[in-house]
């Protein structure tokens, strides 16, 4: 029998899945879940978004250009101006989600064997697309007492080799929230700079972005057009997670020149889903106003009901819609399982993605749990009070 | 600066997007150009396929099950039956175009410096893959003398090695419309079953067999369960190549258990575009007969007046719609840049694929051409009589 890869061997296995089929039995059993597993929120998609490709009078559902239709870049350049990016289409390949673009930016600045050093917790899928690309991640762990803030610069010293080729940050980030300040960004500059790396920032939740703080985008920072790579979707900035459309963008020439022989390989992103993201940059500010308002008011609820339970320890984060809490059992991958097999309140219980996946290095995270605060103020309330006293129960 | 990767440097350049500013600067001069360089059939996509999507109700655009929906992967399954495949939505798993597939089936079962042999002349873009995973191409040389039928089993032989993990055809096949016969397919199975490898079997043209053959699948052959891999696409089946929609397919599970992880990490295949593909398994056979009938004029049409052109030659397509044609100049990269730069007939002209970029071996098909027959008739004869005044004219 032919084998399977070594590659196919290590790819980690998606943390916020592994619990699916125990949701599954719990609901066939008659229980109410509810989902705090994964980023796919219940906001509305702009309405113009969705109408757009049901008003198409196509006839042939043809390719697009490989780096996504001219009209849509020329849009998003003109959308990322008004935020002072100063970007022309050249500057960006549109991507089947955000995670095609960070595999484009990994094949085109990395060899097998080369180093990405990211912060952890970290994005679960980072570790998919580095172990896809041959790339090693270089974890640097962040601490839910320091509010998971960037670890200090002599410690990224510490890890850089002639094998490193770049920094990954996750701004705001997923799963921690946090919200990078304007120092941290300028140490990350003259680090990148000072050891010629590529800075790669994910702000795909860059609208996120709570308490009257700005968010502070790697395209915006003078001296860094030649470092800085920015992954960016439309998934969570319009709750259009199955678009599957995402951009790479850079001044870098010679990164979107080799980025682009791999998008050519590709051939296009998906054409539907371009005119639904063409739409959806004219959305009104009104829509985020009020997709964020109830962002926040569902953050507090959920940080507050967390606070309040016994042994419960939760970072504040400022921006996506994600927290890390760190909970009083020994291993969340079994508390996370015991809920959805062993425990319910009036017929009902919570998933959560056990947080362990989030972190690269072994043992790391492991009474931590990521809440996705996707669902309304009073499932969040009642997912609180189901965590309480599962607890409770739990130690008992 | 810091620098991009040696991956990057490597990944080839499209052959058939090359000449594209020569074909604009000539339409800019008023040149009309017969584009038959591109897979991009001028064929109506069904329009159910179409209409499910214009006709959907969803107000949130949400990411679909990593495998696909399971609707559409349990219909997938009902379709390949149809003919034989004994499949169930286990063995599928929908991906983001074909290219997804392939990536999906090389990172499973090849580590860097694996090595796919693979008969060339062969899709351009498999080079491209195969660079992005780190897989080194063993090519295999087919002769258009020989119709580009399959090489002998010794030839396949020498190039194994312990890096050989599979062997990967296009049936039929792009560039050369080949359609392998029932002795090929029993030769591909005992070497693969001898070497224990895996035969990767590109099937996106399947319904495009001509002259009463009938196309055959891996996923049809008794005793290759553990190593065969079919990559499916609705693109060419359906003309809807911009949905991005097409399916990697194996009855071996560990195979499928690996590639899954690879699926998770992308989150899911385009939401819109698995509406449409889904609807478009309902096409009735009547619009396959139609489009099939009009792809067999159309070849009857290019390969008899190619072959009355003076020192042409022209292997005879069974399958796809594309050809080769071997030509009387020296290069043709040389030539097709000069018929949009230098020639005109009536004012038109005619974008064709310099075939080197379909070979792996340096310096193979360099005096050929690809040609695409996805114009109508009318075109492909005008185009033909372009291509014989233009070689008139350059050897002039």
């Amino acid at each position: 029998m032919p084998k399977i890869s070594e590659k196919g061997l290590k790819m980690p296995s998606s943390p916020v899945r592994k619990l699916v089929p125990y949701a599954e039995a719990a609901k066939a059993r008659g229980v109410h879940i509810y989902q705090l597993n994964i980023g796919q929120p219940d906001i509305k998609t702009p309405e113009q978004a969705i109408n757009a490709v049901k008003d198409t009078d196509m006839t042939v559902l043809a390719y697009s250009h490989s780096a996504g239709n001219q009209s849509y870049r020329d849009k998003l350049a003109v959308h990322y101006n008004k935020i002072g990016m100063n970007l022309t289409d050249e500057n960006i390949i549109v991507s089947t989600g955000g995670s095609e673009a960070l595999m484009f930016a990994m094949g085109s600045i990395c060899d097998n064997g080369d180093e990405v050093i990211i912060p952890e917790p970290f994005y679960a899928n980072y570790n998919g697309f580095a172990t896809a690309s041959g790339v090693t991640v270089k974890p640097i762990s962040t601490t839910i007492e320091n509010n998971f803030a960037l670890p200090a610069i002599s410690e990224f010293e510490k890890l850089i080799t002639d094998k490193t080729k770049a920094i990954l940050i996750c701004n705001p980030g997923n799963p921690t929230g946090y919200l990078y300040t304007q120092e941290e960004m300028d140490q990350l500059t003259a680090l990148v700079k000072k050891h010629d790396l590529f800075l790669l920032s994910d702000e795909v939740y860059r609208e996120f972005a709570y308490d009257g703080r700005k968010h502070l985008s790697v395209m915006n920072i003078t001296g860094l057009e030649e470092h800085a790579i920015m992954i960016d979707s439309v998934s969570k900035r319009y709750s259009m997670c199955g678009a599957r459309i995402g951009c790479m963008v850079s001044k870098n020439k010679e990164v979107m020149a080799t980025a682009m022989k791999f998008a050519q390989a590709r051939l296009s992103p998906p054409t539907f889903a371009q005119i639904a993201a063409e739409a959806a940059l004219e959305t009104k500010q009104e829509y985020f106003d009020e997709v964020i308002g109830e962002y926040i008011e569902r953050r507090d609820v959920l940080i507050d009901g967390l606070k309040k339970i016994d042994g419960v320890e939760v970072a504040n984060p400022g921006g996506a819609f994600y927290c890390v809490a760190q909970l009083p059992v020994e291993d969340t991958d079994v508390f996370a399982q015991w809920m959805l097999e062993n425990f319910e309140l009036d017929g009902e219980t919570i998933m959560v993605a056990p947080a362990a996946g989030f972190y690269s290095t072994p043992g790391m995270g492991k009474n931590q749990i990521r809440i996705a605060y996707v669902l309304e103020k009073e499932s969040l309330e009642k997912a609180v009070r189901i965590l309480d006293h599962a607890l409770k129960a739990y130690k008992a």
